[in-house]
């Protein structure tokens, strides 16, 4: 009876199928559980029900793809930002480089501080001469000797509690976050008060985030064709752009030109963002990180003069916006520690 | 003998795996030969053998698709441009359709004369006097009051001679080539001396190109929350960003942060674009349409006063960039023509 044996035709293909689809398994199987470094809390919870319900064809919330753009700051939100923002930290290192060339810095500030390691003069420093510092050390080159420079810097720069290159200082709990997200069809923006082509060299190998999605402050770059007939991008002395508090949705309108269904800051500066992000229409998902924990990284926020978190906070409390409390919902701060 | 008659289980299942695959077909049969509307001919295989170069694996051409970044022109390379820019005919129509508002119009230029339908002085109009026009009918409103007014005009105004909406009059081989990037792994965009917000509205249907991959000129725009709480952003009547010539580099770099391997343009406004993605390493496209066709288009080039190509006409026959003869090249122009 080997016809009997074998089975109809139909099972034995059936069979064989089955085989087929455990042996494809390794391939399709589902990822572990998504947002593994966070624990189970409301955070979590609130990030898992929102992707859910945008994602599931059928259900009134359901988001199309093209519409799945996520946003978020980036100093304090992806990557730590004290004691100083790392960019800052990048300006100060590059003074000193350039110094040899600069000797009226040594007696003007704000170089004379920075170059002296005269911390507390720099942390009295104002908006106007941090810009100056910036000025100085991210203009009047070409673009991509720019771009050469910060990674240069980031390959050899260490960050001072940590010993470590500022890249590592990335939060796993965010690129599992970001991750995420894009498995489930969203596209991953950085909104940043930092300069685009500061965090453009970067992020791509950081976060997944290619450098077409990062928005950010800018400088004016002006095109010029070098007497060998090379065309060459260089950067002004003239700020262009902030895209920071009220620049975020002007950022994002410009950069992205649609609103954001889903967005993370971690202050102030990120509160018109957020703003804009809720005023759409259909379900929304406004988030902050909270920085609570001392130990592993820093705690901040009503009167920190870098991160300031206060009147967003407020907001987020009386909308009920997403604070995720770092200590209380991220198992790992940073991937060095897994 | 039913086991012969079925054959060994195998077998079986490979003939029904077989028929699977042939009922399969409609899902996975590969496209038509690609660039159906282009004649073969120079430009048809340039662009093919591009593509075929920098695809493939091992090659030492070969891109990695995240750099495989395209840029097009859109007046006069993706859709029409004449008699005048379609941007223009949208801002006319405006000032008609706000003229009420404004009775002061009826005498003073350079509304006076778009009132009048007096197309003699409308073709005498600087580019001041058109800035203006744009500026009183593209500001002081809502960037989503300005997007709800494109979308009306693009519903119901229709270009003069062809009696269609403005968006019939894409060029159907061009809507082939972004296609055939796409497929390969490129990532498409505009960079267009039109209005970013303009464009937005419409080109991810006819185009498939999304607004965050769209870079163009841009006015101020302001954030404010509204006395109910409500953010919007205004478009204020400044000028912020001009994406044309020497701008198209300084754009791409802002907008995109990567230098194209791959560019499009018809007009001197395109030349410094090409530039920029000339002098990058490695292979590169560089690409302009040539307008031919006084039958079915246009023809015009070196004394055009919309779309004028003289100085890029002459650095691409220098430096072998493909030129598309519109009349020898395309099959056939339009959608609509098929």
């Amino acid at each position: 009876m080997r016809g009997s044996s074998i089975g109809h035709p139909d099972k034995v293909v059936r069979r064989y199928l089955a085989g087929l689809a455990l042996a494809a398994l390794p391939c399709v199987a589902p990822a572990q559980a998504p947002l593994p470094s966070w624990n189970d809390g409301p955070a979590k919870q609130a990030i898992l029900a929102f992707v859910g319900r945008v994602t599931k064809p059928g259900s009134p919330d359901f988001v199309p793809p093209a519409e799945r753009i996520a946003t978020f700051d980036n100093d304090g939100t992806l990557w730590s930002e004290q004691p100083i923002y790392f960019q800052l930290a990048f300006a100060i290192d590059r003074v000193r480089a350039q110094a040899p060339q600069h000797p009226e810095w040594k007696t003007t500030q704000p170089y004379k501080a920075v170059l002296e390691g005269d911390t507390k003069t720099i942390a009295t420093f104002k908006e106007t001469q941090l810009l100056q510092l910036v000025m100085a050390t991210h203009t009047g080159m070409t673009t991509d000797d720019f771009t050469k420079a910060v990674n240069e810097w980031l390959a050899t720069a260490k960050h001072p509690r940590f010993k470590r290159p500022y890249t590592d200082l990335v939060y796993q709990p965010m690129l599992e976050m970001l991750e995420y997200l894009r498995a489930n069809g969203f596209k991953t923006f950085i909104v940043s008060g930092g300069g685009i082509e500061f965090m453009r060299p970067w992020v791509e190998k950081a976060y997944g985030i290619p450098p077409e999605q990062v928005v950010g402050s800018s400088g004016v770059t002006r095109f010029q064709l070098k007497t060998d007939g090379t065309p060459v991008l260089i950067k002004e002395p003239k700020a262009e752009f902030v895209d920071d508090g009220p620049g975020k949705p002007v950022g994002i309108n410009r950069f992205i030109g649609r609103r954001p269904i889903f967005a993370f800051g971690n202050s102030d500066g990120d509160q018109q963002m957020l703003e804009w992000t809720a005023a759409g229409k259909g379900v929304r998902f406004m988030g902050l990180v909270h920085h609570t924990d001392s130990t592993r990284e820093w705690a901040y926020d009503r009167t920190s003069k870098i991160g300031r978190l206060d009147k967003a906070l407020d907001e987020a409390t009386a909308k009920k916006w997403i604070v995720v409390d770092m200590k209380r919902d991220w198992k790992v701060i940073y991937p060095f520690e897994q």
